[in-house]
């Protein structure tokens, strides 16, 4: 890895942080971000630099960087635009290596702006200095409780999800979807104008960052598109990447030119490519964040075929249709297997696939039946859909006539959460992946546990998209590497 | 509408039921759905019907439906297939009208369940008596409190959507969504194997229920589709039809068979056909879902040209690609707007739409914003964007250093919920629609109040795929009436 790409490390694990701007007037990201990064238990040092105070929350102040009795690892900036390049000639003089530019007014806002950022790289390359930013949220790296970012008190567990968005809001909503689902954050990046590093700088990075799983990312443009895809590949031979790409529409690029200035390139080309170079291409929020979660701890599919095993029949409908329509097979199954889960199951049960449980909801008989899918090697994977009881807490029980069983509610989802460790521990021993979706509420499935379950899907369709992306990426992993 | 449809009114507002194999055995539908009618606050008389027992729950049982001493509305069936029939004869001598058949068995078995099936429809056909079923899970009238359904204590509020659905479960789903987007149930129908009631006699009969705003069905195939496409272009021109359609695939085709046995049709020509009648067809049980409460309250935009305002640029970029995706158009505003709405917004503001307020979370801009746009006449619908703070509350806070500012989060959430309602007033005023939508968790958006306030939508997409269905069927009542 380029040498100044390493400097990342001091971005996601400093010892020290200068905090340009730190301010304790509320309503300032100076003061917000701050805290952030004071609440989410940062443990190392933190110097606020402010010439105009003693103290920022109870922490000494400093007039300038220059001023700090202290070697700096990283330095956070969220003065003026007009004031950033001093502070930064300030950091580059002390050695700091690494520099989180939140402040916006660069770029974005035109010609001036975009002279004041080349100017701020330029300063910063020659000193060894690397920049993240301008005009973004900011970063988070859950295993330093390092959160210094905009989202208020928004302290994400620690798990192997990295992200990198050219949009704070986009990559707040993705890491949203991400935690709804159980799992955790290895390190994420808000990326912003990029004036200095760029999108594929920090999957080079997260493609050999331990922590880190798979990776998501949403992108408005690309600076150099080829550069982009021979590093993608790099990447994508190690980790799977899933896209979101903003400014795929005329309209849409319009606007990602005024959100972050970026240079948009012409959708279905870049798309195509994107594909060819292994990077998996999503369509929404969701998509992005639900897809690149189902990738952690959960082996891939080898082959498009799908076993489908459902607890009523209309969702069993739902999923062989969204299954056909996104390229996957529903898989036709022997008359061996059919009758070995006849044996399985009630006299009325017609046999098929998907395998309709008939509102039989015996756990004893579902594991059987999952692992006959999974072992008799007519299935590349298997979804089983769970309904789970759908409920309505305003309105109240009328008891004086019939009895309240809703005690049975929060059985059978405390049934359902320990069976599915189950069933997750057999797909690990058989090495078939397996994906269950439920309309069981995210709050009522049971704590988080640091990526050691794989993600419960909340729909049908979530799931079937996951099956998909993770056969493309086998694919991709299994075809031969194409060339520069 | 024909008289035997007309009992429906006997099914959904019945003084007094039969409940045709009532038991106090906990793991039966015999009991589970007799316990939810109970519970869920049914005020009329309730006469369990078995030959075994005095009482069950409390109530006097008769050994058969000819031994009540009274006059009997609704007759619910869940006895095993093979004494159905008997029970039905009883039924049709007392002159019952309505029959809920929720036993399984028919003709989703094969041929003689087929035969059974023929059988009873004939002899409810002779007595005037309507079914509904049989291998159904159910009706429910909030109105009424009358919930005989299979979902254990499952009571949703009352509210202006109307459901049919060929899938118990799909329909659990479906009303799912609407009452978590805040809205409720005029009546919902399991119409499972459909071997008298179809579909389309139920949206004949929605059509003309004052309750009913909108209709949202799914269907997994039509026995007659020349005579459903005829009285489906009845009611749409009345009401919006939003249905998902199972049965769309080969794989799908097939699933469906096995569940209800439904005849499938082409769905290609099927799909364009239903469109033509105005049906709105939608691809998946969410979309269905949250499309139909779209309509809930809100005028129809008179074309397709979107405004979009956002708190955030990237959301911008995702909205507008998504919209010309679908077919909507993101308008290009004139420099008269554009000015009008650069002295609301702050100097950095860059002119266009969609228009980013810049991070700027003032309440007092937001609604000139949106009015500026809502008056102009250069758009159709407003698209309002509101991210939600982001939380994770399994992380605690450091707060020896730092400060717990975590009340904002509750401060935001009120402040933004009591603003959507002046926001939907000024809807209401402007007769323009606005489409707001959010990550705030649906549990922290206030107390459901029966369908006075539009839904808020909980993602981008679904907020733009409901402004084209609603401009898809305002063009479609524009269209001269096609023949039949």
């Amino acid at each position: 890895m380029d040498a100044r790409l390493k400097n990342l490390d001091r971005a996601f694990n400093p010892r020290s942080i200068a905090f340009v701007g730190a301010t304790e007037a509320l309503n300032k990201w100076g003061f917000l971000i701050l805290n952030n990064l004071l609440t989410g238990g940062y443990e190392g040092k933190v110097y606020p630099v402010n010439p105009g105070r003693e103290t920022v929350l109870g922490l000494k102040a400093y007039p300038r960087v220059a001023d700090i009795p202290d070697d700096v690892d990283l330095a956070i900036f969220t003065v003026p635009s007009g004031q950033v390049l001093e502070a930064l000639q300030d950091c580059a003089a002390r050695g700091v290596k690494a520099g989180l530019v939140i402040t916006a007014g660069f770029r974005e806002l035109g010609r001036e702006g975009a002279a004041m950022e080349a100017e701020m790289v330029k300063k910063a390359r020659e000193a060894g200095m690397l920049l993240i930013g301008p005009n973004c949220q900011g970063i988070c790296c859950p295993a330093s409780n390092l959160y210094p970012w905009m989202p208020i008190l928004f302290h994400p567990p620690r798990g192997s999800v990295g992200f990198v968005s050219q949009s704070g809001n986009i990559l707040n909503m993705l890491i949203g979807h991400v935690v709804t689902s159980g799992l955790g954050v290895s390190k994420a990046v808000s990326s912003g104008n990029e004036a200095d590093l760029r999108t594929v700088d920090y999957l080079s990075y997260l493609a050999e960052d331990p922590e880190t799983e798979v990776i998501a990312a949403y992108m408005e443009g690309v600076h150099d598109g080829r550069e982009f895809l021979r590093r993608a590949r790099e990447v994508t031979r190690r980790k799977p990447v899933v896209v979101l790409k903003g400014g795929r529409t005329s309209s849409g690029i319009s606007a990602a030119r005024s959100h972050t200035g970026a240079m948009a390139v012409s959708e279905t080309l870049f798309e195509a490519a994107c594909r060819q170079a292994g990077v998996m291409i999503t369509r929404s929020i969701e998509e992005c964040a639900v897809t690149a979660a189902s990738f952690v701890s959960r082996p891939l599919p080898r082959g498009r075929r799908i076993g489908i095993v459902t607890g009523g029949g209309g969702l069993g409908v739902i999923a062989s249709d969204f299954c056909t329509e996104i390229g996957l097979e529903v898989a036709s199954l022997s008359p061996a297997v059919l009758s070995e889960l006849e044996r399985l199951l009630p006299d009325w049960w017609v046999p098929g696939n998907p395998v309709d449980l008939v509102a039989g909801l015996d756990f004893t008989v579902i594991k059987p039946v999952l692992e006959t899918l999974m072992t008799c090697g007519e299935v590349d994977a298997v979804l089983f859909l769970w309904i789970g009881a759908p409920r309505n807490e305003n309105q109240a029980l009328k008891v004086e006539r019939g009895m309240d069983i809703s005690g049975v509610w929060d059985l059978m989802d405390r049934h359902f959460l320990e069976y599915s460790h189950e069933l997750y521990e057999m797909m690990r021993r058989l090495e078939v992946p397996l994906y269950i979706a439920t309309t069981l509420r995210p709050e009522t499935r049971g704590e988080r546990e640091a990526d050691r379950r794989p993600i419960i899907f909340d729909s049908v369709e979530s799931a079937c998209r996951a099956v998909s992306a993770m056969a493309e990426y086998r694919a991709y992993l299994e075809s031969p590497p194409g060339k520069g």
